[in-house]
């Protein structure tokens, strides 16, 4: 399936998109490897003007200093010229729109990773349906990267492994041995449904999180919102093909527990923000950007009735969200229900 | 199976064993029924009698105030006497020897809870089957109650769910129906080996976690170990006869995070100081007691290596308490693993 032989190292890596992660990962893929290139393309001039100048972007990660082969550039078609690779991190709703002014400089046989966690809204569409139809590539010219992966942590080299899915088993091998330096340790996988879907389903769920810690509920009320949370994360994979072994994995529930766990996730934060009684304008201006799970939350709901899958916590945290439900319910109404056996095939 | 009809609350349910997780337990049945006599059994006479006289356990419980219809005996034959239903919640360890002096004065009838969380050290049996054997029960008249439960926040009435594990389905429901509080919702399983599993394994991995927070790791590290505990957890769980989905649910995963998370989790803590360098002797002397993950920790190693399990983070964990591997390794152990496909069924 794969394009011939390629090189065991990429010789040239391009990164769209230049917030947090997307530099992390610019980050690590130049530690892998100080033989390859690493060039991010930023929007903004002055981000990419700090980051091949003074190999640091401050206003995302602060004093962390870049690798000498990490450079930057506010022009695409430099940046995409030569490279074997192609990772976009860029906004998951604002992806479709930028797509078709890049598509006449991607490489004729560039693979393109996506680092994005979200569905779009109006379509219900991952993002990598969104490349395969804006780019026209063949889904084994596709990849994801995902798994318990806060990017600060990730910035400061402290010990982080991942998933990156690929339905060419080589190609998904090529990709982890380009990004496996000595704190960022990737496993391969071929479901790109179950790997997207946990990355961006999580979110929605940590906002409940958030929510029920902003009540000042437990950590017990906690454990079993996010257990629930992977069940219901779990069924909407399966009924989209993707695999049960996936969600029970790193990009399944290690995101998910990690995001979950940390002050530094922005949908958990936002969560909580809520929690406390913030209405979601006022969360908005306090954050200063919406989180994902807040944009992706109708569209995971949409795909679930579509389907018949029944995610009764994502429901209900559009019903906050949308104003429906107070936060003062939606902790005892997730744990209120009948007496009954847990899972859906015990007796 | 059942020994015929059954009242709808049992008129008096025994709860040997006045530590944290046995009152905070029989508060719960208190609250769940009025109607019902809960007789707590203490070893200390003047444990049982502040409970009776002050409705308080002050040692384990603080200012908790337990219902009127809880009282306690130093007399275990007093405690025992016309128990539809005898809830054990004594140390793991020295069950064994407690149960013969307890069996003549079992009403002929009674159910027998186990709240206990270990394997037997010596014989690596679960305490369902420690209990069958020295009662002579059939298992039918044995359950287990496990789940994300930490004691503190159950008796702060924080809202907690969790699973009451029995052969007989009848008898599980009959149970969670006798323990069911506006603040606590079983839900109900035929699968004990699955839920004591989990029980216990998880202070295995909570001290594997402990011990990554006392290394100062981040929470990407910490949500890979619980992830990767849960997957070896399921492991030994189905080998020796439980089912996956119970593993996936509230006492396997939800137990796991709620334990990982807390600060109220002994097993978590004491990890937390044996990464902080401390020695076993000092965590146990600075504790008080011995994490029950300490003790458990070699039976686990021994039942699957029995068994042909892979258990690398309990492997781990025991050579971290002999002696044998640094705190500083076991992070970098557990992660450094050559690149490969996540999950043993992936290409």
């Amino acid at each position: 399936m794969t394009a011939g032989p390629r090189a065991a190292q990429p010789a040239k890596i391009a990164v769209l998109g230049s917030g947090s992660w997307g530099t992390t990962f610019a980050k690590v893929l130049a530690d892998a490897s100080a033989d390859t290139a690493v060039m991010l393309w930023s929007r903004r001039p002055e981000v990419a003007a700090e980051i091949t100048a003074d190999h640091r972007n401050s206003p995302y990660l602060g004093d962390t200093r870049l690798p000498g082969n990490v450079s930057a550039s506010a022009d695409v078609r430099e940046v995409l010229a030569g490279s074997d690779l192609v990772v976009l991190a860029v906004p998951a709703q604002t992806l479709r729109a930028q797509l078709p002014a890049w598509r006449p400089f991607l490489p004729a046989d560039a693979v393109v990773v996506s680092l994005m966690k979200g569905l779009e809204v109006g379509t219900d569409a991952r993002m990598s349906e969104v490349i395969a139809e804006e780019l026209a590539l063949p889904a084994d010219r596709i990849a994801v990267v995902s798994g318990p992966n806060l990017a600060m942590e990730i910035a400061r080299e402290e010990p982080t492994a991942s998933v990156v899915a690929c339905p060419d088993h080589g190609t998904a091998t090529w990709i982890a041995a380009a990004c496996t330096s000595s704190y960022f340790r990737p496993y391969t996988s071929t479901d790109v449904i179950g790997v997207e879907i946990g990355g961006i389903v999580k979110n929605v769920i940590a906002l409940a999180v958030g929510i029920c810690e902003g009540r000042r509920m437990g950590d017990n009320t906690k454990a079993s919102v996010i257990t629930r949370g992977l069940a219901e994360t779990t069924r909407l994979a399966v009924a989209l093909g993707g695999r049960p072994e996936t969600m029970a994995g790193l990009a399944g529930m290690g995101d998910l527990i990690a995001t979950c766990s940390s002050a530094l996730s922005r949908n958990h934060t936002a969560g909580h923000l809520l929690g406390q009684g913030l209405t979601l304008d006022q969360v908005t201006v306090r954050m200063n950007q919406t989180a994902e799970g807040i944009k992706s939350a109708q569209a995971v709901l949409d795909s679930a009735m579509k389907l018949g899958v029944d995610m009764p916590i994502t429901e209900s945290v559009v019903a906050v969200l949308q104003g429906r439900l107070s936060v003062n319910d939606l902790g005892p109404r997730l744990l209120a229900r009948n007496l009954k056996p847990e899972g859906d095939s015990a007796p």
